[in-house]
């Protein structure tokens, strides 16, 4: 039987629904601070990146590379980060983050760096509605 | 005329030549602290993974896989960080880095922690061998 996938909790709480992309499910970062954005291919288990099939892979891959295009058109960043750590949380999820050289931890990467602050609601709708628009688009 | 790739002088002073792939170069962080590798596409201005040829994309994702095999394998690490940061070197790169539970930064990220402990330089050598013998079985 295959074992199905469950979002880790953990990223649950961090994080706020935006859409289901063929793999991933793609959440908001609850944190105004960075326009960071998670997938999390729907694979129970996967831990590392090669823990996906081939054709997983190539998804992901193809999947980072969207996500990433919306990012760089929505918030016209200095820099994307691209990472999968995953040390705290062993689920597999990449970040993306769209980076400005004066946002609150440039040039330091964004783990660990202060404190979340969520988003207001009406932001955070009004984002998730445009990134949905952008990535119907662009997947 | 096609600009020539040139590594940033940055990353040639911190890191160690081990070989070259079909499209990256791949060095070793001069840091004993951790078993990290760095993968450095040829491609002469490319910042972000997104500007790279479709085909050269591909490439550097099965160098990713490539090395990330090669990687769990010599230092069966708890868990792999891959990233592609660069707000401080912008020639686009990518880290491999093998984490245990017990190393000098874990559960944190490895960037900018600490001070880099060079290898003495039988133990690179030693390394470098190990993985080039590796490297060419596994791409």
């Amino acid at each position: 039987m295959t074992k199905t996938f469950t979002l880790d909790p953990r990223l649950a709480a961090d994080t706020l629904a935006v859409c289901d992309l063929p793999l991933s499910v793609v959440r908001l970062m609850n944190d105004c601070r960075f326009p960071w954005l998670i997938l999390v291919p729907r694979r129970a288990d996967a831990v590392e990146i090669n823990d996906l099939e081939p054709a997983d892979r190539l998804r992901l891959w193809d999947e980072i590379a969207a996500v990433s295009k919306v990012l760089e058109a929505l918030a016209k960043p200095k820099k994307l980060n691209v990472a999968a750590i995953g040390n705290i949380v062993a689920q597999l999820h990449v970040h993306i983050v769209a980076r400005r050289d004066d946002d609150a931890a440039w040039p330091r990467p964004v783990w660990g760096v202060g404190v979340a602050e969520p988003y207001p609601s009406s932001s955070a709708e009004a984002l998730i509605a445009s990134l949905n628009k952008r990535l119907v688009v662009a997947i």
